[in-house]
């Protein structure tokens, strides 16, 4: 299995007062935003913030731990892969959070919890190429 | 400001169960352990699971979030840059958590909460090269 990160997403509360922090802050720029996300092209990941609300609804959880709430992605080459991969995690002592099913903006995803409850995105993304080396980039 | 996570830190509460998900069930090799943490090398950056307590205790938090406390680490070229980047994030909307100083494994880092409550290490770690890409690997 492919040792990658392919997105840290964070929880946030207002899009404006996070954008301060990291767009004026650390000084980066976005390389996508709506109202409701914003996301960063890193060293091989994204990182993405997004409104607390949505990131509980998306992950099937009622509340998010506060403060702090976020997750991983770990992608995948293929939509087939998704819910394997979800199972054999299953498997090994985590928890699944929400099977395998197709979000609104496209792909195929489900969530898992670690035994100490950092949630997972398993993600199949067309849109977001990855490299031999696990390095994941901002698509079409 | 390069834009660049270093590493990924989870708290846990087991070692032993926390590699059963990630060894056994992601399938991955760990770069390093030892009875507190273990490190994978990932895409381009690093993922550490740590035990709660001890990361915890770094952070100067009393807790963490549970489930799901965790950090993020974002390093920089030179000792001399940590604290005026801890400066400048607390300047934008940031919370230091702890100023600048030595870690006993070496190297210089701080720590700052933002808007969210989401832990960044600003960190000045010799041992990890970063690539003009910002890719960090394990270093000697």
């Amino acid at each position: 299995m492919q040792q990658q990160i392919s997105c840290v997403t964070l929880g946030i509360a207002d899009l404006a007062r996070s954008k301060r922090f990291y767009v004026d802050g650390f000084g980066w720029t976005p390389v996508f935003e709506n109202p409701e996300i914003v996301f960063y092209q890193m060293n091989g990941l994204m990182l993405g913030t997004w409104l607390a609300k949505s990131l509980a609804d998306d992950t099937y959880q009622a509340t998010l731990p506060r403060p702090g709430g976020s997750n991983m992605a770990h992608n995948v080459a293929t939509q087939d892969a998704v819910q394997p991969l979800l199972d054999r995690l299953a498997q090994h002592g985590g928890k699944i959070l929400r099977n395998g099913d197709a979000p609104p903006h496209g792909g195929f995803r489900g969530y898992v919890a670690d035994p100490d409850g950092h949630i997972w995105e398993i993600a199949f993304n067309p849109t977001w190429p990855i490299s031999p080396e696990g390095y994941v980039t901002w698509g079409v």
